[in-house]
Formats: C-alpha cells, structure tokens, sequence
C-alpha cells in the first residue's frame, strides 16, 4: 500500500526554536530513501506504508533520545485504490485547473 | 514506546454519509484491545506504538476493501519520556485548572 | 453559517505543561456562550461561523498576553448546507451503526 | 496579529477529484492579495488574521454554492510575539541546520 503522507513534528521541552528537531525529521527521510519535501508548516513524504511508517517512529525516537520530552506529530495520510498518484500529481492538478492550456 | 493518537478518518468515494466506514475503524480498535474513545471530530486511541500503527494500517486496509476509494486520515501522535500519561489524566489536569477543589 | 470545530492549542515557550493554557481557552469558549466539548487532544466547539472564529482570534490573544511566546492551533472545520447536524448528532450517528437497536 | 496557516480543504459530495475546489480557494487566496504555497496535502498562507479568516469563510462559501454539501477544512494556524517570521523564514531555518555554510 502506497501512502502520502504530510507530517508536522512538534518537539516541547527543547525551547523555541524547533528547527534542529525538524532537521533530524528531514535525514530520517532522507536516509531511508523516500520522496520528501518540506513546506512551511510540515513536509511531505511519500512511500510504501511500512517504510514510512519506520521513518516517523524512529523520528519519535530519535527526537526523545536527543532532549524533546514532549513530542507531538501532525500527520496526514492518503491512500487511493483506483490509481497511483504521487504528491506531485495532486499538485500538477490543481495548477492545471487555475491555468487550464 | 506508548503513544497517544488522535484519528479521523475519511474515506471518499462512498457518498455523504460515512458514519458505517467510522464504525468499521472503532471496531478495529476495539478487536486491538486497544483503550478508544469517539468524540465529534475523530476517536482518541492509546497503547503501545506498534500495535496503534498495526490498526490504523487494518482500518484503512478494511475501507478500501468495502468500497472506499480514497482514504485521507489526519492523526495526532503523542508521545512523551518524562512521564507515562494516558488520555483521560490529560483531561483531568486541565479540569483541575478551571475547577480548583 | 453553522459550523463544527474541534481545536488543539499549542502554545510553546511556556514550559512542558501547557494545561492551564489549554484551560484559558475553556473560559473563553465558555464565556462566549459555545456548545464545547473537552477530549485528550482537543476540544469540540459548535456555533455560528463568525463566534466561533472570534473565540479562536481571542484565544490566541490571550495565551500571548499570558506568556506564550509562540502559538501553533490545529483545527478542523466542518460546514455542510444539506441538513443541521450537531456534534452530538456525528457521534451518535457512529454509535448507532455499532449497536444497532 | 499576523499569522502564517495552512489550509486543507475537503469537500464532500463532489465525487473522487477535489483539484476543482482546491483551486476555486486558490484564487480567493490570489484576489485577497495574501501570500500562499501549494504543496501536496494543502496550501501555506500568510497575512493579517482578519484578511487570512475572511478568505477561509469566502472558501467554504464558494464551494458551497458550487455543489459541495459538506467541507471539512483542515487547518494549522500560527502566531508569535517574539518576532515577525515568514512562512519562507521557517523553512530557510531548517535548511541551514540541513547544509550548515
């Protein structure tokens, strides 16, 4: 099963800047090899649902073992049967809608 | 690692209602053994990582198998190393902030 | 416009507990006369469009008096124009497809 | 107050393909002059809370009147005191933890 996901990691306990803990998130994804991008409030990731499933638990993981106490994430998650379609997909066709050619 | 989730769960493609498809994933949760509980805008859900993320991935398994085309969740995962906390003392302590005894 | 909201208030700078935070906003969606509902990470809100959003905007007003540095909610809306439906309504709609009488 | 959000805009009742209502909320970002990103699960905008809210509520309108019976907005809003920070800022943050110069 194929999977979009958009996820937000809030570490609490690190103090106000929690762009380190955003930057571990980012290798995490990295590192195991699947599609991502960030944006303002979260980053996409897109794989098969066992791997990115490993990459945000070791996420959690690796946030606590660095000082996060507290950790919340936001996640999305969209599966579809009736066709594949990767996140830049969805983006293309929305654009495609606002400057029809 | 013990977590925290908050699910919604939308499935698309099965018309307005979606209340049977809702039902399908509290079923889930409950064959988990896993404590639930519903509320207006999705089902709180708590024990231990692995077997939250095994039902989240059967809920969404089981709605594409009855019909649903598409499915979008939007989960919240908390997890925390200072101390253990279930659903209901995270109610409880902001209870006892409006209701000082 | 009626609307459903479920809101999570994230207010960071402010320490590793934010429920008294969470319990400001709990008197003002009281104050304003607001359908609410406490869960583990969230609150249900019911009302009309613009008083509910009048709540949100002094929420955030009043956790930033208070000390909160940075606030990040996370909120889901939900309008629909072909019947009313009360929070109440969306979960005993679920209840009733699980324990059909 | 300024805030940066993200906005996810489901609609219900319109079949599989949402790009049409995800685009109509586009150009209601693009007519109320305010800053915003598309990604792959929603849309970065930022500007004053009053311009930012009154282009949510005109969303949820317009997509009603278009055929939508039921939306469900999901929605991230941030705000802080500390300091004027751009959508843009955020991720500029996290990319030099990434690729320190």
């Amino acid at each position: 099963m194929y999977v979009l996901m958009d996820i937000m990691v809030s570490p609490s306990g690190v103090g106000i800047s929690v762009s380190p803990y955003v930057a571990m998130c980012q290798k995490i994804f990295e590192q195991a090899g699947l599609t991502h991008t960030m944006h303002g409030f979260g980053t996409n990731v897109e794989g098969e649902w066992d791997d990115v499933m490993a990459a945000v638990k070791r996420c959690h993981h690796e946030l606590h073992q660095n000082g996060a106490v507290r950790i919340t994430s936001h996640i999305k998650l969209g599966t579809r049967t009736d066709r594949s379609q990767t996140m830049a997909d969805k983006v293309t066709s929305v654009q495609g809608k606002l400057n029809p050619s």
